[in-house]
């Protein structure tokens, strides 16, 4: 019967000193979100699949997590279908919901779906796990937690530099060493335009999302095997391996992008974004990086991406404008620019750099030690005097060994130890022993409460 | 291409304001929890289906949600079994993981994996959503919020009496009128043996457990289809009917169960654990109810369940020991007791008889008008003071409309609004408009941060 216990790849177990540590990224986020004005929502974990397929590439659809529907699944399955099954036919008969796959799609359809409530622009927060059947890897998990901030119902470039000013109050807060990626999908476009490649432009975005990961020669070979032309992959490779400044790479896109009209608006809307951070002193943290393409299908403007300086673990930070999304659930020219932080990495990160500030756990401050049943009943009353004045106070459930409740109490990190036999009991008062010091000290009850 | 946009039948979006509220609850449950030396854990969302199937009985294993193999799920499926599929035979072909149906098994799980790192006892609290596919109904929700409380490791009846004191803070703090009930599965198991269908007790409890929702007679009807004697029926009757204080049950019980030996170990328990709650005067909350029999499966002691006074929703915590959980999964005599508060029906609760605290959303306090491009740039700086100082601030994104502006502050009941125009700027002052009043003032950044 016993079966060696585990949980699936790529999912964990969170353990109260890791729970404080996580508490301790998510409340920092928190509190910065907060500062800005932006309201929490949740969302349920499953979705219908309808709502999730679709938005996140072939790939993204490929990555999402499907339940099996209840009852007879199989009775929607069609005859015909039965006899020689695909599994890509047959999933539609048997499955209607999914795990969210990120905090943006399940926020566009909160936001169609509650519109005629919500005051625009909304600005809200969502803190929440969310499900990809990636392969587990280090910085990569199949369940994580997003924090994502995003503001729906402006198109002000405002937007944008409030989420950077966001990303860089929040890892100032937390120490980590970063670099601010910026770029625009409609530079992208335009460079497309420029190649005269616009129809393969999701080929490209999603072959250029790659680079970091597979290099530049496979990125080429992906595109060629697009379909693009030898000239325009040449064409490509001179802007993606471009290096400079923001500045020159500001002088170098302008000039090539001058003739795409989609591209001259992206550049406008990076040189209004860029004046507003050196306004506000954060333009040295940020770089124009002309080869990133984020690889999911729902951003039109600005992309952002947050990369921790010494820690190879990719992107802790990102998101982007998407001006399409509500639109698809039937609400449309509302657009949206929101961000994502990544806790699961920012926890990896602050881990190998020691980020984490002295652990305390929100433990025990008082142990009884349990002699036997007269003692308890003693004990049980004074126990209840310190829990009433907010003193996280225990008794052990049973006259164990002194030795083993006493292990107990420095296991747990337990500051007091409180002691009770018969004279004390007399006496009514109690001994505590200060676990750091050894040291024992009688005292009555309100005297140890005025201690803590 | 537009889609009405929905969510799965029995899963909710929650609001600013409902997050509010539900963090009212949960905030409140945990503070409980802390005081009496509890920790916290996180198991994922994804459990192995070894894990979960069979803890449940029949009923459960039906009620789970499971999770698709990723990938072409169909190549395990046997080539006989596609000819002529069955949906119980195909599932096990077609999926490993499936979400989790409560707390307490996979906290059992985490025991055994983590046994080398746990002090024991070990008490932990956790607080996260479990899915079951229940049909929804008022106050039955698909996904929903359980916060349970276990400690693990040890016999002692002090632990039940424990997690009945924290039944009572916790429903004290929130001002829920309730009654505590209570019944040992060993006294269940005595009313068995007494009545000679110790072969039958799974049955027993099962049909027991239905008695609040379909009537005595449908469960004498049930038990009679599982093949339990008229004789035993009527005499199984005649103790679930029993009315009596709770002392009278003893007396009545005590009698009846003087020559089995699991019936009066349990009502020892019981009596042992009535005599602590005397001690602690949380006796008068109590109900024996000889009826209260749990529908999981691996309880083995007491029982638990709490009712709300005056409002028909089930029950809004319950519990009870169970002694082998562990050891299905290879780590035999490690007993635990805890409870689960159902968040969602205490929020269904409280909504109904207005118990919420006058609502706080933690909210922005100020807004800085837009009027334009020159008068953003001075008043970013003006935000970015503020914010600096704590203050929750925002500026309006675009220079809209100053109706659109002030209707935004109103619905987002933020208390102050900052107007800067050319005079402003040339003054270098901001003027304040207090919302509740409509009266305006001129001060600097630094008499309104003083003023927060």
């Amino acid at each position: 019967m016993a079966q060696k216990p585990s949980i699936p790849k790529g999912t964990r177990d969170f353990s109260p000193i890791e729970m404080v540590r996580r508490n301790y990224i998510i409340d920092t986020v928190k509190s910065v979100f907060q500062l800005y004005g932006y309201l929490p929502i949740e969302t349920p974990a499953m979705e219908n699949l309808s709502t999730l397929t679709g938005k996140y590439g072939e790939e993204g659809d490929r990555l999402l997590f499907k339940i099996l529907n209840s009852g007879n699944f199989l009775n929607k399955i069609p005859n015909a279908k039965i006899q020689n099954p695909k599994a890509n036919e047959i999933v539609n008969y048997i499955s209607e919901k999914g795990l969210r796959f990120d905090l943006t799609v399940p926020f566009a359809r909160y936001v169609v779906q509650h519109r005629n409530d919500i005051t625009f622009p909304f600005k809200r927060y969502q803190i929440q796990p969310v499900w990809r059947a990636d392969r587990p890897q280090k910085g990569r998990y199949r369940e994580f937690f997003q924090c994502d901030v995003d503001v729906i119902g402006s198109h002000s470039l405002l937007n944008e530099v409030e989420l950077i000013q966001i990303i860089n109050d929040v890892f100032n807060k937390l120490q980590i060493n970063n670099v601010i990626k910026i770029n625009n999908r409609k530079v992208l476009y335009g460079i497309a335009e420029y190649i005269g490649e616009t129809e393969k432009f999701t080929d490209i975005t999603v072959a250029v999302d790659k680079l970091d990961k597979i290099g530049i020669e496979k990125v080429k070979e992906e595109l060629s095997a697009c379909g693009l032309s030898k000239k325009a992959i040449d064409r490509l490779q001179q802007i993606l391996i471009f290096k400079g400044t923001n500045e020159e790479k500001i002088i170098f896109l302008d000039k090539m992008l001058e003739n795409t009209e989609t591209g001259k608006n992206g550049m406008d809307e990076i040189k209004a974004v860029f004046d507003y951070l050196n306004m506000l002193s954060i333009f040295t943290k940020m770089e124009f990086d002309l080869t990133l393409a984020r690889g999911l299908d729902y951003y039109t403007g600005a992309i952002i991406e947050v990369i921790a300086k010494d820690v190879r673990i990719g992107s802790i930070c990102g998101g982007g404008r998407y001006d399409d999304l509500t639109g698809i659930f039937g609400l449309p020219d509302v657009s949206g620019v929101g961000v994502s932080f990544g806790a699961d990495r920012i926890y990896d990160v602050m881990m190998e750099k020691n980020l984490f500030p002295e652990e305390t756990l929100s433990t025990t401050q008082v142990l009884f030690i349990n002699f036997g049943k007269e003692e308890e009943k003693y004990c049980l009353h004074q126990v209840g005097k310190l829990r009433a004045a907010g003193i996280n106070t225990e008794i052990f459930p049973e006259a164990a060994k002194l030795k083993k409740q006493l292990n107990y109490a420095n296991n747990k990190k337990i500051p007091f130890v409180v002691l009770v036999g018969e004279n004390e009991m007399k006496e009514n008062v109690l001994t505590v022993k200060d676990m750091n010091s050894g040291q024992q000290t009688k005292m009555t009850v309100n005297e140890l409460k005025f201690r803590m």
